[in-house]
């Protein structure tokens, strides 16, 4: 009997390095030939193994799935979108059943977060029950880091290494226009609930240095009477501030600042995010000039500036998921454990996905100083192995190259529609 | 008689690669021991020439100075101040004359944009009339690419590098979330009068491609109707559609987009750039969701990516001005010549300050399509030699490396106090 197919979802905010995944995913499934037939890739999601909508990566070259170790955002498609428990989801993982029988997917990989995990536990458990034996492992991968049991999740090592980088750069672009003219620069970062990403952009002052940069969490409820002191404090100290905020940085009723124009006003919004918002603030109550910059994709989307640790793990990740499937683990995800700081060890181990899903790691307070405002040595000793190396993709005319699939669709058997529902 | 000391400074918005230039000329000066003593350099640009606030790069090693080609930001210092001509400015010149004849400065290298030029070509006509023969050169520098006479600005390279290479990526993580997410992505660059930089984000597309991306720059007149219908027709055949715009976006009665809050209604002004104006506008008339950034000091700082052409020229400018000052020329600023693209050759000459100071060069139209979204094939031989070569900085525990200074103080010689006037 031929072995069964596998199919490689992506799902949810892709990263710079969930491609990596992908590519240590199919390189390892090529080489169980015995256990893993072919590598079906469902287009954007879950949505895609629904509507019967998969790609067969056999087409492409070792050197193709090889390039997608350098490649950002999800090659595949990625989809916001989960399934239901049942009852109320029987007939999605039906459908399933059906696609899955079609094309004889005996494993099934989901690349996301907390979201996706329990997707994936859904299908291990459901699909089997309602006729059809499948090995389901979700794969890891958020820029948000905020994955329990995991020390740290495949994505966000590249895109704290560029957040940092770029503060560092804007300090010193900064420090040079402070004197006549720019006396405040605020960057926002992604961070809906939680300050991992915002934290990250403290490695960019040295370690022992309480010097001009602010942090914003939403750990840590916005003041805006003390954040307006600490920065004209450090404006009096250095001539000048750098601020670095979460956009889900909240007041300490609960609401976010973007949902109250930043005075706590409601019905204030802005259009955009809580960067100008602070700006504003600032300005208006020091009276000085200020810039900001609000990062959105192209800090997540940033591969050119990767940590080498992070595509080692998002590599690795991809690796064990495959491993895991092929020892008959089912409903388990690959988490990465830390068992040293210096030298920088850790290994991927099985987690059950009952212990990880739709739960969320928040930065530990332990990680920021009492005031709030910046770093401790504890978090400098966690975030620094994760943005170590320079993982430089292949450059042509002055830009990065990316990988060029095939994306050969896999015939459809099925006559009927499934429809979505949105 | 020992030669006479060099004064060098720094002027106007700083560059991922002004200090590449700082290095070049201190480099050369030192070789120039018969003609130049010390190099000094004013903190904040002019403003430290008039409070006789100089530093003595005399002290720096060589290896100091050497890492000045990877530093980003304005290392001594730069200023947003212009002196005026005759007769208002003539207190000026006294204080100069007094500050150059107490530190013995025969020559004066002011590094900067169109505004610096001038004040070096008036440093270079009055100040040997009122009685300091000084030599003064212009060292070109400014991401705005708007030097006239100059094929390119030392700074803009890298700034192309950086948006092009963000925008490619970005666009990568777009088109992974288009099918059930974010269907548009706006990135808003700078250019406040010109279109340089926005337009270098068309590179991100191949070259034959008529792709899912629309450059509006403030050469072309916005024209929200025919933006939205263009909007709307890329994501019908593509699934999404990214926009790269300059801050400095018009309208045809000319006013800025941002004067007006994008729904050309005077007072409706957003605290923010341009970008959430779009963004808004997009979302409200296509019903589609949206996601937008503003880059700022993040792409003008941005030297882990620089372009090896910019740091290259800018390398050079700073060597030229010193060969020029021995030579004895003053009043003029090393241009940059391009006499082939294929290879690219640029060489490096000099420019009458009269000539150059002061104008702006634009985008030429010839640069864009008719209907003004994206590049033609000239525009794309004239960018994609800047932005070649990677001058990866060093990197340490993941973040990139800057120069530590000494900054060692020049003594102050006179007991008096210029006033400056704001």
């Amino acid at each position: 009997m031929p072995p069964q197919n596998a199919l490689y979802a992506q799902s949810g905010g892709v990263t710079a390095t969930i491609n990596a995944t992908a590519c240590g995913l199919i390189e390892a499934a090529r080489r169980q030939r015995t256990h893993i037939g072919r590598v079906y890739a469902a287009r954007n999601g879950i949505l895609g193994a629904l509507s019967e909508d998969l790609v067969d990566t056999t087409a492409e070259s070792a050197s193709a799935i090889r390039a997608l170790m350098h490649t950002p955002g999800g090659i595949f498609g990625s989809c916001r979108y989960d399934l239901s428990p049942l009852p109320q989801g029987r007939a999605q993982y039906e459908r399933l059943i059906e696609v899955f029988r079609a094309h004889n997917i005996g494993y099934f990989f989901y690349n996301g977060g907390n979201g996706s995990a329990e997707t994936a536990h859904l299908i291990a458990k459901i699909l089997p029950r309602l006729g059809w034996p499948v090995t389901a492992i979700a794969v890891p991968k958020t820029i948000d880091n905020d994955i329990v049991r995991s020390d740290s999740s495949p994505g966000f090592g590249s895109v704290a290494k560029f957040v940092a980088t770029s503060m560092r750069e804007a300090m010193a672009d900064l420090a040079s226009m402070s004197h006549s003219s720019t006396k405040v620069f605020v960057m926002e970062v992604m961070g809906r609930y939680t300050g991992w990403i915002a934290a990250a952009c403290g490695l960019a002052l040295p370690a022992s240095e309480d010097g001009p940069l602010l942090l914003l969490v939403p750990e840590v409820h916005f003041d805006r009477r003390r954040f307006l002191a600490a920065v004209r404090l450090r404006i009096a100290r250095h001539g000048w501030c750098a601020v670095a905020v979460a956009e889900g940085l909240k007041l300490r009723d609960g609401r976010h600042l973007t949902q109250t124009g930043g005075d706590g006003i409601p019905g204030h919004e802005q259009l955009g995010g809580v960067a100008p918002l602070i700006a504003h603030m600032v300005r208006e109550a020091l009276q000085v000039k200020v810039h900001w910059s609000v990062l959105d994709y192209v800090q997540r989307a940033a591969r050119h500036l990767a940590s080498q640790t992070d595509v080692d793990q998002a590599y690795a990740v991809g690796r064990a998921a495959v491993a895991y499937a092929v020892q008959g683990k089912t409903d388990v995800m690959p988490v990465i454990q830390r068992s040293s700081n210096h030298p920088y060890r850790w290994r991927v181990t099985p987690g059950a996905l009952a212990s990880i899903m739709n739960r969320e790691k928040r930065l530990p307070r332990s990680y920021l100083t009492a005031d709030g405002w910046r770093l401790t040595a504890r978090a400098r000793a966690y975030f620094t192995p994760l943005i170590c190396g320079e993982a430089w993709p292949p450059f042509a005319d002055g830009l990065p190259q990316h990988a060029q699939l095939k994306m050969r669709p896999v015939p459809r058997q099925l006559k009927s529609v499934f429809q979505i529902e949105p």
